[in-house]
């Protein structure tokens, strides 16, 4: 999927969100645990309760590797259920040498079909390059991430006054353009995200950690939106384990309406 | 396995020799693959022929992950088959946050019971920390890689006139101590390895990059070994794809028997 038509998928939907699949068998609910794959199910009933209002889907990969060979199975039929006009993102945080990263990237890229991965950026270039050779697909490379280990690492300040992450995106930017790289950058402290909005105007921004982790929405959206709306912002558990009954498709869907709802809101203030 | 055992493994095989399975279904020889379980036979083969020389073995998770479902089979077949007097190393390069992280460490530790496993730092001590709270498993954490991308983060100055691998270090021992925790340290420029040789006098050293990837042997036994070894070199293709042939495990263990001979003489050449 190409940047504009990501975009018009957003323009569509009047939404930038992103379901987070991180689907743990043991917060699913009851009912689900006779069927012959009950993560699939669980998915797949997620997937048609908020399809109308999420552009893009992202499994964490660590939840369905727990889970041994039929995990992967999940994986499969899960990425095959997400409508064709959705952005789907391995979130795999991946990241090692370079016939190791082009293995990854057959992987998810070939026999998965997802349009993106997440990337570590740790170990550079070469480790991140292999995944730009598969045209069409996106890397979605860590910059700055919304735990509190963040600090360790990415906000250690360089020699030239700058942060890790600043100099993470600097070097990024001569690996691949807008087209084909996203950054994660977390939503716990908005003004962040405004800082690395003007030191990327036109990447998008995939922003984990609103709801559980407690970013705020609008903070994010006014500090994180351009022209061509540039984020996807991801919820993953509040909006699936909104509920762990039988209404739980119900009540994600609500969830679900419910960002869409403030994203529309958002989409006409503040990039109009 | 403890920091302990492990040195009685490297002083009894008089080795300390990890072989990197690195099992590419591509490169194997054809007359396995009429075999139901053509990657799981070679593994098995090369554990068998290089067993007497080699004190762990390490399998890049991404190959298993490529071949599918199936792929992860190979992988618990495998992990199986090596004695249990050798270290295993799950070479996965993971980190996320901490539910995440725990995951894959539930995954890895739990589940198929490595003895270690690769964690990737750029997201910090809480995405690190999980995979320490399985008692007498261990983290290797990539301190400084052997590929050319590692100029890109790892070896930026900090404002305190530090690499960023350098502070990795420090920061780390905070988090564990050297019988927990080991470190990633590429063999290409053996001077980098008595450089964190002197901030790490106890910590065990993961070094790949011996063999294909152009290391010398000598000059890193040189730089890196200390009174308990501290070193576990391995070696990947030059060893599992000594040939392509039917000898191909003789003459991997040849390579084995070969590496394990220098091993000794350095032992006793640069540790006694």
């Amino acid at each position: 999927m190409t940047r504009q038509e990501l975009f018009e998928q957003i323009k569509k939907k009047n939404s930038y969100l992103c379901v987070g699949l991180d689907t743990d068998i043991e917060k699913i609910p009851n009912h689900l645990l006779s069927l012959p794959d009950p993560v699939f199910e669980f998915n797949k009933q997620i997937i048609d309760a908020t399809k109308e209002f999420s552009v893009a889907y992202k499994p964490n990969i660590a939840f369905y590797e727990s889970m041994g060979p039929k995990g992967w199975e999940s994986l499969r039929k899960t990425l095959d259920y997400i409508p064709k006009d959705c952005f789907t993102i391995a979130d795999a945080k991946r990241g090692d040498i370079g016939n190791t990263s082009a293995l990854y990237a057959r992987t998810y890229f070939q026999q998965m079909e997802f349009d993106s991965i997440t990337v570590a950026p740790y170990m550079g270039e070469d480790s991140v390059k292999p995944f730009l050779d598969f045209p069409g697909k996106w890397v979605i490379l860590l910059i700055h991430t919304s735990n509190p280990g963040s600090i360790d690492i990415q906000q250690l300040e360089t020699r030239d006054g700058r942060f890790v992450y600043e100099e993470v995106i600097f070097a990024s930017q001569r690996w691949a353009t807008a087209d084909r790289m996203m950054y994660v950058v977390g939503a716990t402290k908005a003004d962040k995200i405004g800082t690395i909005r003007a030191l990327a105007p036109d990447h998008f921004f995939l922003v984990p950690g609103v709801g559980a982790q407690g970013g705020d929405l609008e903070a994010v959206s006014k500090a994180g939106l351009n022209a061509q709306c540039g984020l996807l912002v991801n919820s993953s558990r509040s909006i699936i384990y909104a509920s762990t009954k039988e209404d739980f498709a119900d009540r994600a869907r609500q969830e679900a309406q419910s960002l869409k709802t403030q994203m529309k809101e958002y989409l006409h203030k503040f990039i109009q």
